[in-house]
């Protein structure tokens, strides 16, 4: 397990980075995500990470129920596959690569719709109001009936 | 400025990474975007963060172009506004948030359309089909036309 990284935060933003927020935990994920990526090998020639590294972090992701550990086709190899929880952080990795190729510069992937291989769009939709809300109008308002713990 | 984090990638998520990706910046800029805090003070009181590492997450935030840095009420007191640049990251929060909720338990915020109230939804869409995509039928492929630098 990670540690508690922002013991003081009651926030699932913060939540979250305890569980993928370390150094290079984003960079395995998006290569398990997008380049299919499950073995230690694969990891380690793509990212250039220090061996002890990248066994902790792997560890971690199968501790927090992100990566589960399956055999391999040979009697000594392990396979890290993504389970559905470290599949649904997909919008992070779309989220920092689209500021990225706006910000920094343009990257070599784009993300693309398997069925026709259109570009996609990320949009926050309104159900209300059946449009697509600009950033400058997302607010973060208190959850009705939370409790914090 | 941030280090190279992760020199050998050719990525804007690695990319983006190196410049919100250090503990604590990621909350910073969720308390900037969200909470509307600007005051150094502010922050440590809303993140209990110790004081020299504030100091540094800000400095680097303004060398990067994501707050800027603009003279208070008082003379001695500085305002860290946050840029066009880091009012995009709006969205890498959301998504972190997003999936916080779902997989660790649901935190104390939504995220709510300015004009009505209603909970937003993240969608992936795709123009040419005019569909929400599902993360399992994203793929990233090769940007047409990229040049490695």
């Amino acid at each position: 397990m990670l540690g508690k990284l922002y013991p003081a935060e009651d926030c699932s933003a913060a939540r979250a980075l305890e569980l993928v927020g370390e150094r290079w935990t984003l960079l395995i994920l998006r290569d398990a995500l997008f380049k299919h990526h499950t073995r230690f090998s694969q990891f380690q020639h793509s990212l250039a990470i220090a061996p002890n590294i990248l066994t902790k972090r792997l560890a971690d992701l199968v501790d927090n129920g992100i990566l589960e550990v399956r055999a391999g086709d040979r009697p000594s190899q392990r396979e890290y596959v993504i389970t559905e929880k470290g599949a649904t952080l997909k919008p992070v990795i779309i989220a920092l690569t689209n500021w990225g190729d706006r910000w920094v510069r343009p990257g070599p992937a784009v993300f693309r719709h398997a069925d026709c291989g259109t570009e996609l769009e990320t949009r926050h939709v309104c159900p209300h109001c059946e449009v697509a809300v600009e950033p400058t109008s997302i607010q973060a308002r208190p959850r009705r009936d939370y409790r914090a713990r």
